[in-house]
């Protein structure tokens, strides 16, 4: 069961690291042989280099997080709702997201599930 | 994967389900050997019986549920941020809860997961 200041931390931490643009911040979130699903239904990425690699991409577009609401800190998880903000195409556009993130004793990531669809693209 | 149209039937019915007080409804939107864990960490229930035991006791709150966002379609999954609108020993309260549902291919409920804590028990 992770506290709730342990899972705050965690998405404090996370929106943050976005809006510095600062991978090493994301990537010092997770544990060493943590998973990424992102979008749920895709291919699981997994350990630290994968994780490098995803995060070192999706921050090439210049995404940055707002929170659409609290987080919910239940058992090991913690879920939150928020928007995905970047530029596509030469257009602003935002995703609405929800998170999903498994945290061990340490506070670290071990599972992040990302649950967003076509539906949630919107033009901003 | 499920299809937007089926994830969306899913929330409308246990939002609707829930409107009119009708436990037959909701406990309809779920699979035979389905399970519910509410909120997350504590023990799982399965089966339509411990199912229909958990709503009809939900439903004697008069719990009803207001969404706070958009749902999210992703692979098998839908997740979705409502608030619980209830009373508690005469006073107005208001949980703040991620549901997470797995559907199968006919769009039943085959998993519900339900994310909240104390910190999301709010005095409306």
């Amino acid at each position: 069961m992770t506290s709730y200041a342990a899972a705050k931390a965690a998405v404090d931490g996370y929106i943050a690291g976005f809006a510095a643009g600062d991978v090493d911040a994301i990537v010092a979130l997770y544990a060493d042989d943590a998973t990424v699903e992102d979008p749920v239904g895709i291919e699981i990425k997994q350990g630290i280099a994968a994780i490098r690699a995803f995060y070192t991409m999706s921050m090439a577009t210049g995404a940055k997080l707002a929170p659409l609401g609290p987080i919910r800190v239940a058992g090991e998880y913690v879920a939150f709702p928020f928007a995905v903000k970047l530029e596509w195409q030469g257009k602003a556009q935002r995703i609405e997201v929800i998170d999903l993130f498994r945290l061990n004793a340490a506070g670290k990531i071990t599972e992040m599930r990302a649950f967003w669809g076509p539906e949630n693209m919107l033009s901003d």
